[in-house]
Order: structure tokens, then sequence, then C-alpha cells
């Protein structure tokens, strides 16, 4: 028997520990965004320094002008140059409205039977990312407790701003970057491709946030008497919204595609034949026809195209019945996801000419920029990802796919400019995890056998 | 000297009087939309009934579900065959928020010099409508002083509801139509071409306002994960509110326009040779540039032309900062100024097609009808327009305009539907009253010459 069957044995014999223990974390209720959990914040960040003492690892709450980063740089005993990762998670978590819509409360975590006869971990954030940091821990409580070590040497990071905007975590890591150097990063806060496909996403897009405010008259104005007349900034804003896209679902501003690789053609076969429909991605939505750039697969027009998506408009009278106001002004949020070499800064300033080309007569148009990070791509070709990839084939029987996320995950922005680091994107999430909704929940079999694909990579990686 | 040359003397002598009265009606707080003023509305209902009973007129406060409509049929003495006029006003007034924006309280009337040195009374309610109703009354007070008679029978409609909707005004109407039959309808509701030049209003604008909401996925979704895919409600309602114009300011929507008809060439000479620029119509309001049909003169784009505009819009995320939501639906309220016979029922109906037929895949439409009222063209060879006209250009030294609104006055739809009698508008406003706005005024000249032109064009209704 091999070390990595015996720690393997050991996560199974001692997953009802470890659910314990992920319970027991899931309790406190460190929901980030809202300061009345400030000291729920900092009792998870404590718990989780308590957590690693158990493993002997020196762990040390770092203060910010939010919520603390949680941080121990660990080194196991071994012999020659040994590796070394660093890990990210965050401890905080989603609000939990509407709470009504919880079958149990949040913070009581449980073990249900879902309706196809899966178990599942259902509390607010057992999926994100509580449960999933836990898969990474207690891999490495298993090498230490059959091998006295682990293969690798790790350094925690763990913030507790992620569901916030990490506003503080890029500082951070900026003050420590020396202390985080290592041979490549480790994130476990994304999802599988199904329950039974194990996946590495390799790409995120990245995000260009903009608010926009059309201006019109100096007030409100009675459309009964100045309409036909006056210039309407609603109009105004819905025909800028309305041209942003072509007819084939291409967005027309200039220069937006500047910068976009086309797919390899053997990618595309390969995503081609993972048999994802439009039924299949928007069924469960209740929608059932892709409106993304025609000609496209599903899983390009969401992790390989570039998009803009309107997030919210407002503007004018909008509560009970009837007012026939022309408003002096119309605002609409809107998002841009950037995929290969787009820059952010680029494509914020053609979005914004964009919109004064289209401004008529008496109208002033007001930008307010929110975040805004590239897309990051991982090289294919890093040993590290060829040696995760094979453990987890390993673990799950079946080839583990390598995959874009439509989101964004700013951190990894962060280590590749600050540390010089590349980061995999290892995790256990399945699409009906309902992450950030109510009744949120990770599969047992995601947790377990996320556990024993940590143990496996973390051999891997020492290779 | 004739009676009429008496009645106008009388009525030059009485003005601080006239004024006295005015200012105890001025102080009644009878806004019509706040249940905490309803005891207001009945006083202010009251008082005019006891005003009118010093003209020897037995008036009736009729209750309704709202507040009461103020009803009097006078007749007085005189021999054979007299002319009837029903007379319609209303007694409420605005709610008078942001209160902090007026210079005296509004309740308190007060004399003002403006900065042009015209004199103007200062009241909420002062233009909208008390002054105005009073303008008529006391030219009644005069005829009746000096004559012991008035030139033609009246009947008063005096209602307490005009400025929350009139929501029981055509149900007292047609419970009433038999004792308002009459030769002919004034309402002094309306305002002057400018302070030097008297106006008829002998056309007003329809009306018919609609909700509309794009309903897309059956939940909000995340842009990060369905960005690409999925269809954006507020992109499909962009689109739609983007296609209602052409780029030359027409309404696209098929049929919108039949049942419009251009203005007579005449007309349209009288009406450029007013030198209504669009800078002076739309500069007081920080605009310039007409965003109309295009080749329409300013005065065509806001009476004699139909419109369409966008009066409230929302959708997704309108807070502070950024979130990456595509919302599972969108809204928009939408109205419509109609002119000459164009249907409300078909104009709605067109609408909806309208958008149905821009609909995509995976949206759905929803339709709230608010108000419809068709438009209101007065017969320009009706004898009491060319009576009242000849009587208004006498008081006044200029021709009277005969010009349209853009605004709806639903009851002149009541009268003509009810009771099968025509509205001669015709009131003494300045555009730059402040009506609905802090500190309205009304110009003493308005009041006094008001007055005297009720007293004209009462005897010219008589002939």
């Amino acid at each position: 028997m091999t070390d990595l069957d015996k720690v393997l044995a050991r996560i199974d014999a001692d997953l009802d520990n470890s659910l314990d223990r992920l319970f027991r974390f899931l309790a406190i209720k460190s929901i980030s965004t809202d300061p009345a959990y400030a000291d729920e914040c900092r009792a998870a960040a404590f718990s989780l320094a308590a957590d690693l003492s158990t493993l002997d690892i020196a762990a040390e709450v770092h203060p910010t002008d939010g919520h603390p980063v949680v941080f121990a740089k660990a080194t196991f005993p071994g012999r020659g140059r040994r590796k070394r990762v660093v890990f990210y998670g965050h401890y905080d978590v989603q609000p939990v409205d509407p709470l009504d819509l919880w079958q149990t409360p949040p913070f009581e975590p449980r073990i249900a039977t879902l309706a196809d006869g899966r178990k599942a971990i259902v509390a607010r954030g057992a999926a994100d990312d509580k449960g999933q940091i836990m898969t990474f821990i207690d891999a490495c409580r298993a090498w230490k407790a059959v091998t006295g070590s682990v293969p690798v040497d790790i350094t925690f990071v763990i913030e507790g701003e992620e569901e916030c905007g990490s506003k503080h975590l890029p500082g951070w890591v900026e003050a420590h970057k020396a202390e985080l150097a290592a041979d490549i990063a480790l994130v476990c806060d994304t999802g599988m491709w199904d329950a039974a496909t194990p996946a590495i996403t390799t790409a995120l897009r990245g995000l260009v946030y903009e608010e926009v405010k059309i201006k019109g008259a100096d007030r409100d104005l009675h459309s009964g008497i100045f309409g036909g007349a006056a210039q309407n900034p609603i109009r105004v804003l819905a025909g800028i919204v309305a041209a942003i896209h072509d007819d084939d679902g291409r967005i027309a501003i200039p220069g937006f595609y500047d910068g976009v690789q086309e797919l390899p053609e053997d990618v595309k076969k390969t995503w081609a034949a993972l048999g994802m429909t439009a039924e299949k991605f928007l069924g469960p939505v209740g929608l059932s026809a892709p409106a993304g750039e025609k000609g496209r697969l599903v899983i390009e027009q969401t992790s390989s195209r570039p998009t803009c998506d309107v997030n919210g408009i407002w503007g004018g009278y909008t509560g009970e019945g009837s007012k026939t106001v022309i408003p002096a002004e119309a605002s609409a949020k809107i998002s841009f996801r950037l995929v290969g070499k787009q820059e952010p800064a680029k494509i914020r300033e053609a979005f914004r000419a964009f919109v004064r080309a289209r401004l008529p007569a008496d109208c002033k148009a007001e930008f307010t920029g929110h975040s805004g990070a590239p897309a990051i791509a991982l090289d294919w070709n890093l040993p590290q990802l060829a040696q995760a990839r094979a453990a987890l084939t390993q673990e799950w029987g079946r080839e583990a796919l390598l995959i874009g996320s439509g989101g964004s995950i700013p951190v990894v922005g962060d280590f590749k400019r600050l540390v010089g680091i590349d980061t995999l994107l290892v995790g256990f999430g399945l699409d009906d995890d309902r992450i950030h909704s109510p009744n949120e929940k990770y599969d047992l079999t995601s947790f377990h056998k996320g556990t024993r694909s940590w143990a496996r990579i973390l051999a891997a990686l020492a290779e």
C-alpha cells in the first residue's frame, strides 16, 4: 500500500470528523457585506487559524481595513528542494435573504437527500467557499496524519472579503508579495463539468463595469406640454443600449474585439463533442434559445467570447399607475466580460466614445467606472496543469476537462501581476449548488471526493 | 355708456374686493390627492357655494365617493330664449412639496413684484385653478351688480378631483347629463399665448398610456455564468423602445398615423409667423434642439402632431455600485399623445402588436393599460368661437390666437360624449406660472383683465 493509498483510506475513515469540523465552520455567520456581521467574520478567521494549528501550522490573522486575511506559511518535514504552493480561499459568505425561502436556517448545516438520491450538505457557504476550503485542509490533514508531512509546502491565504469585492486583498498581496513566492497558486472556488466529470478552469473572463447617466432638460417635464419637442433621455439611452449589439449578436463598439482570439480548432472540436446544448444549459432557468453571437457554441458564448450585458436601467416614473413625465435623466449599469488580451482601459474608453458619438443635441453623458480586470488564460503547457489533471482523472475515473469560466476571480490576476505565479483553479462545485441563493448546498460526493482529489494533487505537484 | 362699459368699470373699481375674496379661497388647503386634506376640500366646496349665494345663485354641494362637486343651475332675469352655458373649473390644488422651495407659505397668498416689474398673486392654486375660477365668477358678479342679471344663464360645475385624475367626475356627469344641457361649455383652466396675447385652446391631444413588462429567464441570472447565452430583457426592451421612433422622429408603429390630418396651410402659416422658435420654447428648461418629427414647427410637434414618450423604465440592479446580474424582467411606462381621429383602442393594440413582433425567442411581454382618451378638436366654424375670440381681441387689443394644447382635459370629452356639448377653453395662465411647482403665481393682469374678458365673452355669447 502506497502512502497515497493510506492517505485516501484515512480520508474515507475520517469523513464524519471532517463533516463535524465543516459544520462548525458553516455555523459561523461570516457575511462580509453586512457590517453587522464583522465580529462573525473575525470569528471565522480565528476558527480557521485554530483549525490550521491542529496541523502544527502557525497561522496569523492579519487585520485589514475590512475583514482580516488568514495567512500561514507552512513548511513540512522533507528532503531536498521541495515545491511550494499558495492556497487561496475565502471564509466569507453571501447574505442569506430572502430568508423565508430557506427550508432550514442557513447557518444550521445539515445533510439533505436530494430528489435524485444524492446527499448534500445544506448551509450558506457550503459550496461557496467553506466546503471547498475544507476539502483542501482535510487533504493536508490526512497527509500529515499518515506520513507526518505534506508532499509540498503550503502558503495559506484565506480572505474574508471575496463576496464584497475583495477590496483590501490586492493591497495585502502587494505588501506580502515576497512571502507569497511559490511554484504555483491553487484556488478552490470553481466547479466541475458535471457531477461525474472533474474540471480545471484554465480561463476566466475579465470584467469592465460602467454606469452611464444620460441627462436632458434641467428638470422633469410634462409630456403633454413638451412631448414631441423635448429630448427624452430614456429614449436616447434605449437607442444606445440597442445599438451595442448588432443583428448577429456581436458587439458593435469599434475596437471591441481587439485582442480576442479564435479557439484552436481542436479545442472547439472537444467542446462541440461535450454535447452542451442550449436546451441543456438554458433549460433549467426557463430559457431555450441562445441569445449571443450567432454561429457559436453555448460554451463559447459563455466562456471564450466577450459579452456585454445591461445589468440595470432606470429613469422617470417607476411607481404605481401613470405619470406623464419626460424625465431629466436616465441611467444604466452596463458590464463587459473580457477574454484573451482585451484591455479593460481601452474597452472602457471605447464604450464611452460609443455613447458620446450617439448623443443627440441637448444630451450629456456622465460616466462612473466600476470594476475593471483583464481576462486570465492559463498556459496549457504548464507542467502543474498536466499533473493536476492526471490526479483528478485518476480519482474520478473520467478525464478532467479544461474549461473556461464566464466569471471573474480577481485574485488570480493579482497573483500573476504582483507575485508572478500562475493559478490552477480546481473546484468541486456543481451548477445546481445554488450559490448566492437560498438553500445553498454542496454534494457530499463533492466534499468527500474533492478531499481525495486534493490528496492526489498534492502528491502529483511534488514531482 | 353701454352696460358692458359700466360692468368693466365696476370690475376695475372692485378689484381690491375681488382679491380679498380670492385670497380667502386660496387660503383653503384643498389638496385633493392627500386624504389628510379631505376636510379642507369640503371647506373649499362650501366656500364656493357660499360665494355663489352672494349672487343669488342656489348652489348645491354634491357628495361623491371622492371630493364633492359644486353644482348650480342659475337662471337670471331676462326676456325670450336665453342662451345657457356650463362653466367648469376645479377647486382642488396640487400638493405643495418641496415646501422648502417656497419663498412664502403656499396657503398665505400675497402680491409679489416679479423681476420685470409685473405684479402677481403668489399661492398654491393661484393659477391652477382658483384664480381662473374667480375671474369668471367675478365677471358674473359685476354683471349682476350693474344690471341685476347676467347676459346668459349659467350651470356651474366645479369639481374637487382634477389634480388626482377626476375619478368620479365622468360618473357624476353621466348621472346629471339632463341637467347639464346647454349651448356650450366654458372651461377656464388653460393659458394665453403670452402675457400680451389672449388665446382660445381649440385642440387637446388625447392620451394612451401603457405599461409593458418584458420577461426572460425564470430568475435573475449571474452575468458571468449566463452572459452571452441568456436573453437579457433590458436589452430586448431597449431595442423595442429604440424602434418606436425612426430616424426622422416619426413613430414607426404601423397604422399609428391613421386619422392624423395635416394642418390647413393657412393655420400653418399663422403658426409659423408666431416666431415660436425651438430656442424660445426649449431654452427655459435647458434645451435648444427640437427632438420630434423633422420638418415640423415646434408648435406642431407639441400640439397638432401625435407623439410617444417613455415616461419610466426600470429593470435589474439600480442600487449603489455594481452587481453582475441578468435580470428576469424589465419594464417601461410608455404613453402616446393623440390628435385628430386617432383611436385610443387601436393605438393601444398597434403598440402591443409592435412589441410582440419584436420579442425574441424566450421572451414574453405583459401589458397593463392605463388611461386612454381621444383627442379633442373644436369645430373652427362654431359661432361661439368667433364670439369669444372677438371679445378677447377687444379686451387685449391683440387678435386672440386659436391654439392647440399638448395636454389632456378629460372633462371636455365627457361633456361632448355624455351631454353633446362643445367646450370653449379660455384661460389666462402664463407659461411662467409654475403650476404644480413651488411659488405658483397668477399675474395680477391675468386676474384683472381675465375678469374683464369674461364680462365681454358673457355679453358676446348672448347674441
